[in-house]
């Protein structure tokens, strides 16, 4: 499933206005594009299908945002439910289709979310807490244990693998820390939920779900629904650059996932689950 | 419509690591519970009651939130098609209804949205396309000009009343701008596009909208959604501490919207538009 993946960035003629000039310049920002995300699924003995999801996504690794998403969502389970996952129409395209295998139960999913969904969360809400309650992983009773010298030390390792925000300030990154303490791969994209998307998807797509030990670090804010990604991604900890708001830290709490925020400047908060951390 | 409204933080005690210690702390961060907005409207001659959106916001002001939504959308044109607006159980409470008067066509709306949205951005893709592309005003060869003195004023203007941000962190702000170059009116959401829509919502309560001498200033980056958002409201500029996004910046180009971009430390970048800009 390897393609080339487009430009992070895009670049534009603009005015700069300063305090007594203005000129101008080519400034480069975030690509930002639609991407539809189609299904066709099994319900009783027919193929259906539809149009599942819009987002507006930077480009690029759409196949891994496609599978994050369904994933994410509980729609599917394992990388064996996606029977083909290919891009739709012209290159670069804005159009992805996966075909679910028998057994996928989409229109269940379909029916309850039939309610329009907003917001800066998107994958969000009811729905979205009736899934993790419905497939939430066993409790996290596990040994996983993270140094608070790793955690500090994660901004500076993002930074140097974060090449679209270098140039932009407009993207946001999502990055899994492997064992050893090294990143193993982070995704950009102008959402930070479809960054995160991404990544899980990534790891969908490698059989490596659900994530027992893996930590995400995210460049943006936690929110409800990025610990509801993480939760759903079996992952143990989520740590930010950002703040939690107060429903990713009860969220987080409730499903003993370790929130961290605010990891900057050689020191972090902890925000649920500190017995993860040895200091 | 006045009602108190609850705090926009909640406080948790944190775990807080420094360089070579470790504390308990008691930590402010932004509130976030999700609302339902509920809507009862008529389709040939029956009422209709159903749930709308589930939004993950920040509590406080959620009629102007309804109200905004319903506009940006293309839902509703005027206040007037507002009959009732109202929480609905415990309070505070997290669902909304509202009565929507004869002739509202959202059916339609309903029909060409049964795609789910998602992302960053929620109110996007196709269907706002296509509303932007069905309601929006007349062609902007308005005579609305802006001094770049008072565009370099804004953050300045704004940090002054952003109560929220300057506790956590993790609230953006949408403020009005009046002709006058003063703040008429902010407010503070843990998602930027929920705080556009609650000041849109508030100018549609007011009967204020199209906004066509209003200037809109947020605190967080640039997106298709809030572009469109502005265009839907008949806002002439759109100013933001961050940058744009490519289709930002495409979008305003469309539709003619002076869009600014990092407004701070005296200086900004104008993306479209910057004929409405005096220097």
């Amino acid at each position: 499933m390897e393609t080339s993946e487009p430009p992070l960035v895009r670049r534009f003629s603009v005015k700069r206005v300063r305090e007594h000039e203005a000129e101008r310049v080519v400034d480069t920002v975030a690509a930002e594009e639609p991407l539809e995300i189609r299904v066709s699924y099994w319900f009783k003995d027919a193929q259906i299908a539809d149009s599942l999801a819009l987002t507006m996504r930077t480009p690029g690794n759409d196949q891994e945002l496609a599978a994050g998403f369904l994933y994410s969502e509980g729609i599917i389970r394992e990388r064996a439910e996606i029977v083909d996952l290919r891009a739709l129409g012209s290159d670069p395209s804005n159009e992805i289709a996966v075909e679910l295998a028998r057994g996928v139960e989409l229109e269940t999913w379909r029916l309850a979310r039939n309610t329009f969904v907003n917001s800066s969360c998107g994958v969000c809400g009811k729905r979205s807490r009736e899934a993790i309650e419905q497939q939430v992983p066993e409790v996290r009773e596990d040994g996983f244990r993270i140094e608070a010298a790793l955690i500090k030390r994660l901004p500076g390792l993002l930074a140097e693998q974060q090449q679209g925000f270098a140039k932009t300030g407009g993207l946001h990154a999502a990055a899994l820390i492997g064992r050893d303490g090294l990143v193993e791969k982070v995704f950009e994209d102008i959402g930070r939920h479809n960054a995160l998307d991404k990544l899980i998807g990534w790891c969908v797509l490698q059989d490596r779900v659900p994530l027992r030990d893996g930590v995400l670090f995210l460049s943006s804010r936690s929110s409800f629904e990025l610990v509801q990604k993480t939760v759903m991604a079996g992952a143990p900890v989520l740590a930010t650059v950002g703040g939690p708001s107060s429903l990713a830290i009860e969220t987080a709490r409730e499903y003993g996932v370790t929130l961290i925020g605010f990891v900057r400047d050689e020191r972090f908060n902890v925000y649920s689950g500190d017995w993860r951390i040895n200091s």
